[in-house]
């Protein structure tokens, strides 16, 4: 059992936001270590002497980050002398790192820099590969504290080649495998129901975590044991038992976000692409052109924000604007149309709708979307969504929903 | 004093990094109280009842979020149950809520979705604006608990319109005044050392503190006491002493993404705008639209991600893109000047560059932008941009400095 402690006051004002747990509970969970608690105190000695003392009664290993700097607000390195009842000494080692860190960086060497030389006598230094703070393994009975500097680059450095392979050597943990499923379309309370037998059957090895966003959900296994084999069988074996189930709703097996499971697909399909975007604004080119590699296949979007745009470049007819509006099955269709025909592209994607706040009547509220899919040989198919009241998610669900569908229809065949 | 309280196993093995913290930190700050500690547990009984003995020990307010889905591994409100001697009884005001918010997106309302309708009996409930899941307000001795979702959106609902505005009027914490001036194009060290004797100067009573994200800086000064007269008055004199010192990078003055201090700006001009995109791939785009009302000047954006793209919508030479490379300023140029003529604006902006990761030339590295402003008149301003080797944060900057460069050239007339 693992226990993370964060140390910083740029953390609780909320000025910085601790991504180094994440991170370190990520590269723990692979190796086989539960993260049991994070704790984020300021640069206070009582407050840090205090997490680090019921930490220790819980937890064996206890990973600590932040605080090794070389200004006044830094107190780690104190607190850790009285924990551990020992005192600071001089490290010639450490020194030298620290130079050649330095050189060329700064004209002198002050006594701040000199005073990182200084470590506790009782702990056994890892060389910091990026910096000047060093790194502080504490061993005392069966359990670790380790102390690393909070810039991620150098804290990360030092997890993969130092501490997480000593870790595995001292402690020999289990095996665990992940896999993720990734889900559109069914709430998160109705995926549960239709769930209920399947996740009642599942072996005891095998934990299932629902992790839900705007209109998608990742479900989550994890297995643990010491078969590998055993436990990638039983895996397996759980999410073939999905497919009959949901298979339909299943749109991706890798905990990926939907443009990246997007762009994996599309790419070899070896077909090219263009948008024509209304309410998405933009963004679902974005998404697209967020994966790098787009550009094999992206021929570009026509963001058509006005009806005058709509009618130039897409050749949306004026007196169908003017009947069914633009948020209407009839124009959103003539926008996929048109960005085949103006592009050449394979495959096309419209969206026409009401992000909100404003734009909203009875009939077509705040939220509702419509969108067009249009292929080659003037096939299209269009259909109509009702998202929430929230602008931004209306336009994130609006972007995943419009790859996700072209994703799923096209490997059905239904265009 | 504050305890934060983040629940979750997603958290703890990093599968999502915890930005609810930093937030509530933020916004907890701006109101006058101090978060002096933020812990992560894992869906556990034993462990979230842990944590919550004994942060109420020390803290007067806990905020917690996460565990209140409808499916079982959610368990906060059982807890919850037990920590204050309480139990679950049905709410029919929440189920009220429940079926609304699920109406037209679910068949039927499920066992699990009724399930949401039970609420401790000991506590008070705060509706949720956005999700099925109520938020819970549980008031003892002198001291507050308050349990909120963990959808992100979801919880800043809640904080913004009733939880802070709740905690102010219980304990009424001293008067805090913050102000935020948006400073871009200095980096950080060059703008601490050119702020030296201006930060000597400050009042005691004025913090401040560097914000750097990408390309810019927010500066924030925050005056704590009880006189918020005087505190304005110190604020707005200290503002007022950056401004020859930087003012020609100062781009706002409110804490706000560039994008709506763009509109801001922009709207009031009466002016239109179109766009013509190739390294910001529909981010600039999305910027603009990301802002409520944009529609009212924003035309769209020809997301021409290919050269043959480039030609045909926006009339660029087909010699200039072979001899100068897409990448040039004769090419960003044409494009501005022809998405001013395709679609009649009155203004435009055009962006081409290597966002990476490939792609990049000795002569031309990743990171390099060209970006052009157009008015009407044919008048055109180029600019090269040199930033950085990751995609996303190329993407970003491009877009912010893009829109920032304009408002800031309109308002000096340089176009």
């Amino acid at each position: 059992m693992v226990e993370i402690i964060t140390i910083g006051d740029e953390l609780l004002i909320g000025q910085v936001i601790d991504t180094n747990s994440a991170w370190m509970g990520r590269e723990l969970n692979k190796a086989g270590f539960d993260v049991q608690r994070i704790t984020s105190v300021r640069d206070k000695k009582e407050e840090i002497q205090d997490v680090l003392e019921k930490a220790s009664m819980r937890a064996k290993i206890i990973l600590m980050t932040g605080g090794l700097g070389p200004t006044r607000d830094d107190i780690t390195k104190k607190t850790l002398c009285e924990f551990f009842n020992t005192h600071l000494v001089f490290n010639q080692e450490v020194f030298n790192d620290i130079q050649g860190f330095l050189k060329g960086r700064v004209k002198n060497i002050n006594e701040l820099n000199r005073s990182q030389a200084l470590v506790p006598e009782k702990c056994e230094v890892i060389r910091n590969g990026m910096g000047t703070a060093p790194i502080m393994w504490f061993d005392y009975n069966d359990s670790v504290v380790v102390s690393m500097p909070g810039v991620p680059l150098e804290m990360k450095l030092a997890m993969s080649n130092s501490i997480i392979p000593r870790l595995k050597q001292k402690y020999q943990p289990g095996i665990i495998i992940h896999k993720t499923v990734l889900v559109h379309n069914i709430p998160e309370a109705v995926l549960a129901e239709m769930l209920t037998l399947w996740e009642d059957a599942l072996p005891s090895e095998i934990k299932l975590a629902y992790l839900p966003a705007p209109g998608r959900i990742r479900l989550r296994l994890s297995a643990r044991g010491t078969d590998g084999q055993r436990l990638q069988d039983q895996i397996d074996e759980a999410v073939d038992g999905l497919l009959p189930l949901i298979g339909d709703n299943i749109y991706g097996e890798e905990d990926l976000p939907a443009a990246e499971i997007f762009a994996g697909f599309f790419q070899n399909t070896g077909k090219s692409l263009a948008l024509a975007e209304s309410c998405s604004g933009g963004h679902l080119a974005h998404l697209v052109t967020s994966v790098a590699g787009s550009s094999a296949y992206f021929k570009g979007s026509l963001v058509t924000y006005s009806n005058e745009m709509k009618q130039k470049f897409l050749g949306v007819k004026a007196k169908d604007l003017e009947q069914f509006g633009a948020v209407s099955p009839q124009v959103v269709e003539q926008m996929a149309l048109g960005a085949l025909k103006a592009t050449g592209a394979d495959y096309a994607i419209a969206t026409s709708g009401i992000a909100g706040p404003g734009g909203g009547t009875d009939e077509k509220p705040v939220g509702t979307v419509w969108m067009a899919w249009a292929a080659s040989g003037n096939k299209v198919v269009s259909k109509r969504f009702r998202f929430g009241k929230d602008r931004e998610r209306n336009i994130w669900r609006t972007s995943e929903t419009a790859l996700i569908e072209l994703m799923q229809m096209m490997k059905k065949g239904e265009i």
